[in-house]
């Protein structure tokens, strides 16, 4: 066992469900020290999260820079417009950075512009998007990891490897159905409990911005509509593709064992046993299966994860783990 | 069947949950003609209800006065300040007011001073707190009907003519479990959906308002805690009562049965199987079912409503019903 | 007003979910007497529905053909093997049937035999596959009316006036969202509750027999995933499909409108707003809504009904209105 | 760091709900070594459990007792009749026993004969009825820890020290709120998912066997009403009690704070704020909130866990960690 001294970590945004959840993780893991848990802003006063007791009993204070005197890496869970600035702002004292928003996602500058126009144009150096599963060896020279978003996070897990292995063609269907959690915490209409329960309801049509981020990292068309189901945590992504002329299902298998065989938080049902929200939701798995027609060549894929975990909150802190070559498991098992 | 002309009636706050039931049960009822559906201020622009499309295809319009001249009844769904004053406004008027807030609902002048400092004292003439299976005589003389509150209503309607009959003694708990939709439609934390789904919440420990009322109706001291429970509609109440020496069983049923016998909307289930809010959900009855321990005299009833319905605007119509001399089930069935 | 008697029906299988509904929605139609109704086999004794007290106050009876003497028109909510052989026997004594399960609705014998190996080859004569707003004007002359699934009626009423028109292109996509009540009344560890609360599964894929009554109707290749989400009634699809050159997002409003212009139970939430379970379920109502991307002629479009009125009971009635040339909303309102 | 080497442990019942979080909570349990998991029976042949993958990747096999051969202690998830014949076995076989079913937790031969008809009689030597917080000092001793069930659990913790400590007077209402996955894992109509989605029911009335258990610990007479709530995990049970004359509020402050200095799960929210079960979902804590109305000495408690956990498998963990001198908390947050 090492005898490295814990790094010490802080969190911008601590009261929302992401921020939660990193403390709820960041407060056990066995290589940090915890020292600065602060609000996404500087108002309201210092308040205690009821549901951590026992596990995290300090107080989230308003945030301030000075917080973060003397530590070395920062987790942003904050809109973005506030995120792009946090991130330059933290960066430039010298500490690594975790950002859980859009704000660094998209490589493309008119994307960028488009659907995140606080975020600088070109980006920091060493900026990294990173699916911790899919950027393992890049991590350890980033020092901005933006973490993919949680529908991305699903979309990428389950078909990733096979576009990037060429075994697809022609544009791809994501449907999604999240939990509200996803919604963040903030109350409105669309998170208004009457609203949800007994209901499912699709959104964003051609207008969501995980869209480009898919396709930034898939090199393929996609349409995706993202609908909230009336459960708290969890996302389930179906995925409808067509393999490439050819493509057998015995192919499809070797490619995810391949990609996935020393990936501790992938679990393939493989091609006949699905995956069901309820079997990851409260950890950091993501669970795909799949099944291919031969005779059309339309594949299906389903992948689901917990949206606060590893579609936020874990899956940065197994980046975390990754870039300072600790365990992929370290705090999430 | 008669040729009695429609009843005109007008509606004030129709965009609330409750309010959306009154214009749905309104629009269908067969003796009344629907001539205003109004919001309860004057800010909002006129807007649709699209749950309601095909069933109620025009506009709530922002408030004013004007929008009900020439209509005789009014029901008000808003909130008890501004039921307190509407209601005389269009009680001055000469309309007849069903009010679903609690502004009218106790008859002690300094418990409703405490609890509903903006009703005016002493109350109009011809005010009648209604609960239509108990005041079925009284409503054609009424003017202005107080409606129960929901908690109450099913309590009341639970042991109300136990009570009366004298077969009970000592204080009394009710321990209610409401769905969400009994906080109303305003985004609040407490009314999120991540906050309730998967979760139980007690709240108003020794503080609700609807204490006194029960307790006004019963005659007994009423220990009241209600619950917020994962579902949209439904009310089901848990009451621990004790019955006076030498009661049996079967005083229970008879009493009962001699109270609900012509009671459309009141099912008793009896001592052997209990009542569960599925079975009342999205209708206007109240279940009813019991359980004596005749060695410690200890009663246990389950009385369950929909919120909505039976404890709010199907009540109303209810009581609306039975002061104009129609069926009871006019509308409701 | 007629004066026509009323025509007296029977239903077979009334302890399911939707055989419940048909109860609930006979008992109280202005044009039906509900002289017979019985469970789907004969081993069960006579037993009541609580949730229809005072609604519908009879027994449920063993299944017996004698309880059918006299009476005009059946509704058979049975599995399909059962129901093959009772649709047959029913027609034979004069009776017209309206079938809800599967057995009748495949016109192709080698699929048919495939999916419903225990219908009958031929069809009975007059036999119909019957949505009802795609079948109006045939259903007078129906003996048999077998009703849509689910699923088809969804897809159906979302795309089949796009299909029929030629608007369409290429293969369809239906990704479809089910209440639990779908899967029936019988507990097994797939509709356990904990099994669903909080979860999202898929299933059936490339097997679910819905897929040939859809590729039938639309004359499109269909790729149908259902999933079973974590609410009782309601069922949400969501279409993907392909417009031919040169349909614009005009084209589409025109067509929906003329073939939904006269049809009651559809309401059109056009290319603005989306439909939501929450507003159908409990009604006999189907909301559609859609999206049109011009650039890449992806086509979203949204369907939702409640699975056991509008896609089983409600739609039976419906049929039953029009077959007998009463007015469409009869008994469904 | 204690160089001691890991306990053996085994588990009979493995694939029920409490069986899973057992294998859940044992395979990553920093001082135990996970040798045996078998069902509750020997007819099923070996199976997995998929929500475990990568936490646990061996298979569940038939029971056989000698699969036992070697293992220190073992835990028991099975029907109580099945309990107290293994119990017996494994007891005679040199093995610690950790049984989570009722056959062991009444003292009263005469109730226990009633309620638990299968265990022998006397119970064993060095049997004991251990709910972790109040039974600490003597868990060393003990061979056969017979837990508590979820009821009592949350009832003991709630109110146990103010009953011991002589603060209550007269008899006690416990109206608890549980979780669907309290009722197991076999299928049945009362577990359907339709039949509870949306729906609130009472069971049990002044026959459930949780009763005795209650009463045995506080010396009280209880009413007790337990509710199947539409959630999955978790237990909220509202407690009416009478302080004796005298007890001030402060008074009931002392001795919470007394009972529970030491105890790592159990979290007072004192009388301000109340619990939620969303807080204590997933985890082993008992949250404990509470009001008295002086004028009235009526006393209210609400009091929640995990029923899963801390009613269940994490709470048969926290007695093995104090029976064998471990941190209360190892394996356990």
């Amino acid at each position: 066992m090492t005898e490295q001294p814990p790094i010490s970590v802080g969190i911008v945004g601590a009261t929302g469900y992401a921020g939660q959840e990193l403390v709820r993780l960041l407060a056990r893991h066995p290589r940090t020290a915890l020292r600065a848990v602060t609000a996404s802003g500087d108002t309201a006063g210092p308040r205690r999260l009821p549901a951590l007791a026992r596990i995290w009993d300090s107080e989230v204070t308003p945030y301030s820079s000075t917080s973060f005197d003397g530590i070395d890496t920062v987790f942003l869970s904050v809109p973005e417009a506030l995120a792009a600035a946090l991130a330059l702002e933290h960066l430039t004292a010298g500490r690594r950075v975790f950002d859980l928003s859009g704000a660094y996602r998209l490589r493309d500058a008119s994307l960028r512009g488009r659907f995140y126009p606080n975020t600088p144009d070109p980006l920091p150096d060493h900026t990294l998007y990173a699916l911790p599963e899919l950027a393992r060896s890049e991590l350890p020279d980033a020092r901005l990891v933006s973490c993919p978003g949680c529908y991305p996070a699903a979309t990428l897990l389950g078909i990733g490897p096979l576009a990037v292995a060429g075994l697809l063609e022609g544009d791809v269907i994501v449907d999604a159905k999240s939990g509200v959690s996803g919604a963040g915490k903030a109350p409105s209409e669309r998170t208004h409990f009457s609203e949800n329960h007994g209901s499912v309801a699709a959104y964003g049509l051609f207008a969501h911005r995980h869209t480009p981020e898919m396709e930034q990292a898939l090199g393929l068309p996609v349409t995706f509509v993202p609908h909230l189901v009336p459960l708290d945590r969890g996302l389930l992504a179906t995925i409808y593709a067509r393999v490439a002329p050819g493509v057998e299902a015995a192919d499809l298998t070797v490619c995810y064992e391949a990609a996935y065989r020393h990936a501790a938080f992938v679990r393939l049902t493989g091609d006949q046993r699905l995956p069901e929200i309820k079997h990851v939701a409260h950890t950091n798995f993501c669970d795909i299966g799949w099944r291919l027609d031969r005779t059309t060549r339309r594949l299906i894929v389903v992948a689901c994860i917990d949206n606060l975990l590893k579609g936020a909150a874990g899956q940065a802190v197994q980046n975390f783990n990754l870039a300072y070559g600790f365990s992929e498991c370290d705090g999430l098992l």
